[in-house]
């Protein structure tokens, strides 16, 4: 790429002069002197930049203090190192920017600290040697407050014994320069070491007492992400989303992109924020639930969208927000609509497998702050398994809950069906099939044999919902008839109508929430820590 | 998986007993009733299923017909093949659904159907055979709506000349048998071979007349986007999204989502949407800019995201929509912000040559309708071309174009230097950085010689913008300065402020308008063109 910087030009050489006259002596005498004040000028400027050049060789010579903004002026491409790689390096020299996360200083001649990068750290040290470290240099690294970003120069060492208190326990750094990038321009409110203390040791007052509350997480969002364990979590959702993809993808699936803003209230108009739209207004999509359906109408065959889903509920509970991101499927059916099970199915399993097999490091790093068994699913040939409702109510009511309270599952029914699930088949995830078509929104195909049920699923992680789906109705007489018999107007919802007039195949679908996967595969505990910036009814900051 | 339905299993025998009772031989004559009972009720269930299966396999033997609504009441697993794969199969037995793209009836004895699936077709024919095709059934092919769903069985057999009206050419099919999956209720508003014309020969009186105005092909988007065009361009906006993750992946990028609703109107308060949030309001988010920084800030590096951005300009331009798809990014820097612009420039050139070379076919369907040069970009050791702001004006000014229209550059003098650009440097490709200052937003940082220069660049495709970026200031106090200088009050965005306080490294970034890309890369002149249901002042149906 091309340089954008003019470099100091020396001035350019003037043309020789031949048979001189008085007026030419005159010019040429202009001339010399225009040309001695050019050289001068020259001259000044290359001593400035000399100067510079040693002052900034002195700066660097200086080993340590605050770097200048960084605003691009130079580019000396320098490799700078991963912390995590330098294990198994000792005797290299290394360079690298790094976290102070914390420093302690031993009298006046030395300081420890320990350097973070995401989810990985090192020791450092810094040692009064005569020529190279001053006492003044380890005072000063000393006084650098925590979470402090810093650029360290030095030789990686092996140590004695393994460090426990940083991830890479084989080797330390020897710092022999250390400059600031970034200082900290206000109180922390909590201290990242805080933040990252394992949840369970809930019940010592030591923790009690140094416990940073969800709330003040939140609220403070960007120096709770940079635990260990939040730098891990979001790691893990990046590959839930590349996971997704990958299975889909090798499927025929084809990615697309619905719009959120919609010129009608649509599925379930109580739940549905309002937007002003020029001299209008709009709805924000609930899901991409009919944006999908017409893309089937469309003859996409298979689709799939990741994005914002936004639900306008008052509720606060551990697993609802009022937004999050939906994974979106749909898909032509050809027989039978468990071929759009199946695929859902086969679709989490590679989600499930590909996180334990190639996550461990992340599941581990969470698992110190969120005990946890580890998820379990079944990966024989015996497949996953699958109740219809009634199997499910039926088991419920075997454990004592009366059926007349199971029309539908509340979210404590759900649970508790999850535990008598986990208890007799050892699994954490299962799917319900055949629900009641009472319970579904009017765009679901009814069963063939029995109308009162439906071509629908629900698939459950640890005993909480985390997908809804359900083979579509595709004819448009019917889809009609069943949207009149749940309030909707077909007339207020024309464009979608329209698509199945025009011809759609048998299709089916489901969706996904995001952040539920990730909070219940790693067992969060609440929803808001699977999300970077949670939306509630109440938190619309940071 | 395991099956839901429970099979009719057969009565279970009764265990023999030693030295009957009374009681006990009156036990076991109830039993036996029971059982005689249980049997009998077996045996009628299994004599109505064979029935029933036997009403299958007569109606199957009708060889042609509407079929009953698919609601998932059978699955013989029955293998469906793709009309992509028949070339080269002739001799076999092919199965498959498929729309009636048209149908012509030569007499009374036969008819051609040409069968579509997304951007392939294959040419079908139905001949009056006895014992096998009845005269009716050639009557009743015929009589088949456009854009309908068919299923089709039959042979795939070698054609004696290439059909050119298929995109399979060496075999046609020689249907069996064939059945109509959905039929349509509605007149079409235009057929899709009408919307697939070339839209070049406007010129011609006859195209005139079929010419499907874009106003008209959007208010009926199912069935614009059935096209061979559409389902070829679709194709291609999902590949963009896969190469820009894919680079992205490959150099460390983690995938994030960050919220749309938020409790500000940020950035530029005029061109956002407001949204009735409960007993409040919230504002729909311009881009992911503060949020991706705070990222950077929360220390996850390199960061990504692929989603919504909402624009509330009442702009009603060729390649303005109310909402788009950015694809975004933002990385620390160690060095340059170079660093950032290389990493864009490298991640775009990968679009450009995954799909030139992985999607041959998509374009040249494409170009069928919308012919275009191919987009140019060089690829050798020279690099991508990079001007100066201050050079891009010189070569305007050369041009004619008087120096003081040049503060900004109008959408006109854009393409003017396109053109200029192209003639001279054989690029459709390039980029410009070291915008003033004066033009940029208060976040991006200044050039550290001269302060009425910034540290920005924009990346162009024929002449339009399609990516904007820049270093960021990361400095806490030059922040706050910068935002007053461009009246906003650092108050305002707190929570934002405070991520750069408590310590933030070096970064930059960019945003890309993925359907910008899209239109220009394959000259579609319209970005409605490039969105699936596209949204502006105008248009939030369908």
């Amino acid at each position: 790429m091309a340089s954008t910087q003019t470099p100091n030009d020396p001035p350019k050489p003037q043309p020789e002069e031949e048979g001189p006259t008085k007026s030419a002596l005159k010019k040429a005498a202009k001339a010399a002197e225009k040309e001695k004040k050019a050289a001068e000028k020259a001259a000044k400027q290359q001593e400035m930049a000399q100067q510079k050049a040693a002052e900034e060789v002195d700066y660097a010579e200086e080993f340590y203090g605050p770097l200048p903004l960084n605003q691009s002026q130079s580019r000396p491409r320098r490799t700078r190192d991963e912390i995590v790689s330098l294990s198994g390096r000792a005797g290299e020299p290394v360079l690298f920017r790094a976290r102070v996360q914390a420093s302690r200083a031993q009298g006046n001649k030395m300081v420890f600290l320990n350097l973070r990068q995401r989810t990985d750290s090192v020791q450092a040290l810094l040692v009064v040697a005569p020529e190279k470290v001053s006492k003044q240099m380890v005072k000063w690294a000393a006084s650098l407050a925590d979470e402090s970003i810093v650029l360290v120069e030095g030789v990686a060492e092996k140590t004695q014994e393994p460090i426990k208190s940083a991830t890479v326990s084989d080797v330390e750094v020897h710092i022999s320069k250390i400059y600031l990038i970034a200082g900290l321009e206000t109180r922390l409110p909590f201290t990242v070491e805080d933040a990252n203390r394992p949840e369970t040791l809930a019940d010592s007052a030591e923790v009690q007492y140094n416990r940073v509350l969800l709330e003040t997480r939140l609220n403070n969002r960007v120096i709770d992400l940079r635990t260990q364990t939040n730098q891990a979590v979001f790691t893990l959702q990046g590959a839930i989303g590349d996971f997704f993809r990958q299975y889909l993808s090798e499927h025929g699936f084809l990615e697309i992109h619905s719009p959120k803003l919609q010129g009608a209230a649509t599925e379930s108009g109580a739940s549905v924020f309002k937007v002003g739209y020029f001299k209008g207004s709009a709805f924000l999509a609930q899901s991409p639930q009919l944006a999908k359906q017409m893309a089937i109408a469309a003859d996409f065959e298979r689709v799939y969208e990741i994005g914002p889903v936004f639900r306008a509920e008052d509720s606060n509970t551990h697993r609802h927000m009022t937004e999050f991101i939906g994974l979106d499927l749909e898909m032509t059916i050809e027989e039978h609509y468990h071929e759009v099970m199946e695929m859902l199915d086969g679709m989490l399993k590679h989600i499930f497998s590909g996180l334990r097999d190639k996550y461990k490091k992340e599941i581990q790093t969470v698992q110190k702050q969120f005990p946890a068994d580890d998820f379990k699913w079944r990966e024989g040939p015996e497949g996953t398994l699958v109740l219809s409702f009634k199997e499910a109510v039926d088991i419920l009511v075997e454990d004592g809950v009366p059926r007349e309270d199971l029309d539908d599952f509340s979210t404590e029914n759900e649970k508790r069906l999850g535990r008598l699930v986990k208890a007799k088949y050892d699994t954490d995830y299962y799917i319900i099939d055949k629900f009641p078509m009472a319970l579904r929104p009017f765009y679901t195909m009814p069963d063939p044999e029995d109308p009162t049920l439906s071509n629908s699923y629900d698939f459950f992680m640890r005993g909480e919902e985390i997908l809804s789906g359900a083979q579509r109705i595709h004819e448009p007489k019917l889809l009609a008839e069943k949207m009149l018999s749940k309030g909707v107007d077909p007339d207020s919802m024309k464009s979608y109508v329209d698509a199945f007039r025009m011809g759609c195949p048998p299709h089916g679908g489901g969706g996904i929430g995001l952040e539920r996967v990730l909070m219940l595969f790693l067992k969060l505990n609440n929803i808001r820590r699977a999300s970077l910036f949670p939306r509630d009814p109440k938190r619309l900051e940071p």
